[in-house]
């Protein structure tokens, strides 16, 4: 011990957030509630391993995200032939892999909730991480999976978001048979391109949009008229082109019409929202946080899709979900909006217990045992110090409560509040907060 | 969508363990209270992320830990310049990496827990696992660390293990400063041989132990005197041989003492446990199952460190921790005693809303409303199907109460209790569990 010891200074590793206590005791309030959301709903937890095999992952082709891999950093001879195991970098291909696998011990319809980290090995820059949670929520059925889905979606998330109190949020919903449908009476063959050009109406000018279908080569009619769908924000303003069209609206209107129960602001039809995944075959969702503008992300995004697990199993098992990008949507309120996360103690005990004397211990933490039974949670203090160094310490980790037991020849039980300074005389078989 | 597709039939990883829904739902319940009971302790949360700097794993030299590293799959000329990243193999690690680095904004005694998955490349076997779930709790100081808290460790695993109802579990406890002393006055200079022997105990025959420490090149007599002090459980039987081994015993009887209130069965002095790991400096941890004999292992280990974060830090940082092998505990059990898991229903929903028929959605949505509000978990039927079809649906996922809106122009709504099979009137305003 004696010897000078090498030093290793540890540093954060970028895109690999991690928080201090009193952040995190926020991060844990804000997961419990969307748990809680989640669960009044009926939808059951679901977790997968961090891994899949490399093949499940690219099982329906090439993946445009970065995947880790791993490798065993003591390789032997049997590790080439084990299958190559890669981190999910999302929760909907191990839940189509889950669904497929586990098929014959679900009940369908099958609604999950499943809050995991994933990861992405991009470039991490603002506000892009490379390892972070997600909390999906998806629903998926055998053969037929009822519309009624779609609209209760939003009504969770929605729920759920609220409760966070990071101001207004706005969930913005369209329905991609919409566009289909006019790109097919347009005569528009590969609809790809042009959806990927609109899902980035919000970042770009119109002029820029205009130009990009341009090279495309879109004609100015076809133009002026996916341009005209794509600001509509009032369904009974459009006129279906033809039967896709005109299913899309449909669905649309009863989604927003099971919705009718949330504030205004709340959801609005907005036929920009594409989403750029192809696998999206009608409802799509990307939601706003209205009061943080400097934050044009979408926080929550999602849809429905026609055929989950076809790369797996041989059924057809159309689902909807949408998946909360906690992570970000935390770390941007903790970057922008710091005051909304109401940043507070740093440890969840609600009471301090005083150790006046070694003596005293046994009658402390006996003290200390009563209160647990009844539910709070109390700290013993760890050493017989001067009290006011023990005040001193519980108002260093922002403990409200601090309680005396009798000492220097007392009978009584006391309790400081350390907000208002009150110190009263308490039984710890009765006491409750005030 | 015509086309015969390729399907790739996924199958368990080895290593990589899932659950059902049914299984979850338990898991679920297990990390609920053991985070309650952590928590009413006043340990802090804190989550780091799963990987770490490999040069931050290796700093203190070898490990004998297989350790996945991070390859990403499509490498640039970036990739070469990055920092190689392995994902952690414990929680210890990554907990002195974090004391260090957030050692300013951090308030000591630092007393935080950690649930989290940890990653070990070893060869899969029965009962060993790749990835799994660990529950630490470590108390911190700069300094000096006070040895009540080696006794407070015992009490909140046992209360958080109690909790679990998995029969009677028993913590051994010893100090390592007992054997260590012992062997310095046998002149035995290098301990590491034989506390790796020692460690082995409980697996091995008493002849194979003596022939191990025979072949250390230790004579009879030491060799008896080191079995007679591993056999020893009355603390009260032993001589301390040296001021080392006299504090040691002054040690663990205090623990001991300090843990009066458990029930006999719960705690034990038991001077065989050395534990294998060479950081541990005083008390040291291991926990076992009584009611299930078959598994040997121990479920719940740990001690007290002298010295936790040297290779990161400037600093002298004593600690004590203990960790529940969580994934571990709850395979052994889901396997040898599947009975005490108490497996249930598949969701959490407390109630099945009926849906009547397609013009009653929004009375049963309603409904529904009014009954998350007041806290019930409430899962609305998809689809107006036969009554028959929805109750059979609950009775599948053990949904326990099915809620029926008022229909066929009646004007009550009514519960029946699946359990029972009593149907009764109620109103979403008042109703409560029975």
């Amino acid at each position: 011990m004696g010897e000078k010891k090498k030093i290793y200074k540890p540093k954060a590793i970028s895109g690999f957030p991690e928080w201090l206590p009193e952040e995190r005791l926020v991060e844990q309030k804000w997961l419990d509630h969307i748990r809680q959301v989640f669960e009044s709903y009926g939808f059951c937890s679901i977790e997968t391993p961090s891994v899949e095999e490399l093949d499940v992952i690219t099982a329906k082709g090439e993946v445009d995200k970065e995947i880790y891999v791993l490798e065993r950093l003591h390789k032997d001879e049997d590790s080439d032939k084990e299958a190559r195991l890669a981190l999910h970098f999302d929760q909907t291909v191990p839940l189509a892999r889950y669904t497929a696998q586990h098929f014959n011990d679900l009940v369908f319809p099958f609604k999950r909730y499943q809050m995991q980290r994933v990861w992405r090995g991009e470039r991490p820059q603002m506000g892009r991480m490379r390892e972070f949670t997600q909390c999906d929520i998806d629903v998926i059925n055998v053969d037929n999976l009822p519309l009624s889905f779609d609209a209760e979606m939003p009504s969770i998330v929605y729920e759920a978001l609220e409760g966070l109190n990071i101001g207004r949020v706005q969930l913005r919903i369209s329905n991609r048979k919409i566009l289909m449908g006019l790109l097919q009476s347009l005569g528009i063959e590969d609809p790809t391109p042009v959806t990927r050009i609109i899902d980035k109406i919000e970042k770009l000018h119109e002029g820029q949009i205009e130009q990009l279908l341009k090279e495309e080569g879109l004609n100015t009619d076809q133009i002026s008229k996916i341009l005209n769908l794509a600001k509509t924000k009032e369904l009974s303003t459009l006129s279906p082109e033809n039967d896709l069209m005109k299913k899309g609206i449909e669905e649309l209107q009863f989604v927003m019409d099971n919705l009718s129960h949330l504030p205004d602001h709340a959801v609005v039809a907005d036929l920009s929202i594409v989403r750029g995944l192809d696998y999206y075959t009608g409802t799509v969702y990307e939601t706003q946080l209205l009061d943080v503008p400097e934050f044009t992300g979408s926080v929550c995004s999602g849809g429905r899709y026609d055929d989950l697990a076809g790369s797996y199993i041989n059924k057809h098992l159309p689902g909807v979900g949408i998946s909360i990008g906690f992570s970000r949507l935390f770390d941007v309120i903790r970057q922008s909006r710091r005051d909304l996360l109401d940043i507070g103690p740093k440890c969840p005990a609600d009471i301090l217990m005083v150790l006046p004397s070694a003596e005293q211990r046994e009658t402390a933490t006996q003290t200390a045992r009563s209160l647990r039974k009844r539910g709070f949670k109390v700290e013993m203090y760890h050493a017989p110090q001067k009290v006011k160094k023990q005040l001193s310490y519980a108002e260093k980790k922002g403990i409200p409560f601090v309680w005396f037991p009798p000492f220097e020849g007392g009978q009584e039980h006391e309790i400081k509040n350390m907000n208002s300074g009150e110190q009263t005389q308490a039984d710890p078989n009765t006491w409750e907060k005030p």
